[in-house]
């Protein structure tokens, strides 16, 4: 039996024409883009080139708008401690959600002890935030707002352009975490409104350890990294370039077939919801599915412990997650999921399944087929479920 | 005529086996080594032999200590900036010295914006610190002390075990930029009683955009990448496993060969200083060949301008560099040179030349050759020199 990796927000393997890339990257031993000489202006060509790409992705209007990064974490740490620090004078409150990525929430928490106060802001039961209470709760002294796009354990979506619209009328800087969103739904950072932006490369099947950081011209912000004068004076040190010429390459690919994966995997989605009931029953769908990633269901599966249905359908080689893999070896329920109200009970029953367009229906018939079994034993052992 | 790189010290070609390690890395789809089910968790595997690895070319006792980064500049960001915030409460004082990389400088500005102190110490005209300087500038509200293994333009090496023997005494920590050295010289952050210790993977022929941080067990330090639970909950984001993998091997292969390369290196340094005087006249040595890299050579050539030569070099397929390849597109003289206490003028007349075990006397015989026209031609042209 083969291996079915629906665990794609975790991981997503690199296109075959993003390897190629990186190979050829690799055996060309291109120089340090910074170098001045021949060797380092034919690389610094390259990196102009990825550069261009990864603009095009996030409709951005000029190349240097865009910083590339380590990934998404580092884009979002530059993100909200660079621009809260840079802009502290006008004021020190930052608005945010409960259910933002760890990265944008532990980056507010050490800004918070340095004297910034956050103010964050509760989902509805959808896992939405209404664009409203935004403008509720920005005051004068509001310099950053910080929204994700889709959140990375439900896949349900924001009104970002509702609420980019709010910022810019009460002129304060909006970032929005779309770590897993770029590539995967279109994206324009002007119709959204937003003055940052932070992405990664793995989401959109490029490689792990490169991400980039949409900083619209004109944005007050401090690098998070300090050194040298690369990435236009916003983020020192030598640049990875071989995992940014396959971002740049993976970024390209999902330009030309975001329609079609985005289809694709939708109608794996709709054929997941609407299976489901036929294997299994008492659980409860945590992705709003009007608002969310096509890739992406998050389920609770009431009585029994996530962990234990992950681990079980790992030994039929279905690989799933119970939670951002960021937050693993955490026993805590998931954040994200008691924001939507859910019990800490429920919250423990959680799968994240996700899929590529790669995936077929029948992928999805033996995750469905197999979890109906595992169910099925988890619960024949579990108190809670007897009690019931 | 083959292009013959002599400006190792901004990219270093990876070497066969890292280049394969890299591929196999690439073609093996391995999964995020965070998550839980067996594909993460043979990716764990792999990581876990990656740290060791890099672990065993610093000597730290634990590979817990070990802590993976984008490259030397996160690395230097993370330790100086880390350390300092976390520590701030017993103190705002941070000693330094006046040669730093860009990386450290720009940190600790940012830092004394944030009211820490900040003692930056002089060199001697060798361009080395003298230990007794900074027990001298120690107070007791001293937190850090951050001093370079050896300069990235020069090669000089720092007395940083007598530093070291120092701090521990005076129980101040203590943060070493070892970019340009660890892989290149033996390295042991017990002997040289170092707590945090920053390198980067490309000074030994891994790839560019991975490096290292080593932290003493029981420092107290913040992350800069804050988010996930990765790297033992000091540095969120999914890892560059591939550019990890290939740093390792670069690593073992280091070990493995340090001595045999160090002697080759250290030869054609040799044969670059006694060649030089039949070549050119009228230069400064920069570097301290007493204390000092064996793959780098600092010249300062009177009467003409570093970039004129380095761009004329070129012409001759010949790569060299002007100075730290991070500082390109400055047009100041270099700040290290200026500490050394060169003037203006023979600052900006400066070459760095670099090279690896695999370049031969006839390298440098062509280097010289070269250099021997090209300063001919331009001093025939510079009003400086016919003044002189």
């Amino acid at each position: 039996m083969s291996f079915i990796n629906l665990d794609r927000i975790s991981f997503n393997p690199l296109l075959p024409e993003v390897k190629q890339v990186m190979i050829d990257a690799i055996n060309s031993d291109m120089h340090n883009p910074s170098s001045q000489h021949k060797a380092g202006e034919q690389a610094a060509e390259k990196l102009a080139g990825a550069r261009q790409q990864v603009a095009d992705l996030v409709n951005a209007g000029n190349p240097k708008e865009i910083v590339f990064t380590s990934g998404g974490t580092e884009s979002v740490n530059h993100a909200v401690k660079g621009a809260a620090l840079a802009n502290r004078e006008k004021g020190g409150h930052i608005v945010t959600t409960n259910i933002e990525h760890n990265a944008v929430l532990r980056s507010l928490k050490r800004l918070s002890a340095q004297g910034f106060k956050v103010t964050s802001l509760s989902v509805d039961g959808s896992g939405r935030i209404d664009p409203k209470a935004v403008e509720d709760a920005i005051t004068d002294n509001t310099i950053l707002v910080s929204v994700m796009h889709s959140n990375n354990e439900t896949g349900t979506i924001q009104p970002i352009e509702e609420i980019g619209a709010v910022t810019r009328r009460k002129k304060v800087l909006f970032h929005c975490d779309a770590v897993d969103s770029v590539g995967v739904v279109p994206m324009d950072v002007d119709r959204l409104n937003v003055d940052l932006l932070s992405f990664a490369s793995n989401p959109f099947s490029g490689p792990t350890g490169v991400g980039g950081l949409y900083i619209r011209r004109g944005t007050r912000i401090f690098p998070l990294l300090e050194g040298g004068v690369q990435e236009n004076n916003k983020r020192g040190g030598t640049e990875n370039l071989i995992g940014i010429l396959g971002m740049a390459k993976a970024a390209e690919l999902a330009m030309q077939h975001m329609d079609e994966r985005g289809q694709q995997t939708q109608a794996l989605k709709d054929y997941l919801v609407k299976k489901l009931p036929e294997y299994i029953d008492e659980y409860i769908i945590n992705t709003d599915l009007d608002h969310s990633l096509p890739n992406l269901l998050n389920i609770s599966l009431k009585y029994i412990e996530g962990e234990s249905v992950m681990l079980m359908l790992d030994e039929d080689d279905l690989a799933v997650s119970t939670k951002s893999a960021c937050a693993t070896g955490s026993l805590r329920a998931s954040h994200v999921l008691l924001s939507l109200g859910l019990s800490h009970a429920d919250a423990q029953g959680t799968l994240v399944v996700s899929w590529g367009s790669d995936h077929t229906r029948q992928d999805i018939d033996k995750f469905l087929d197999s979890l109906a079994g595992v169910v099925k034993t988890l619960r024949s052992m579990s108190p809670l479920y007897q009690k019931a």
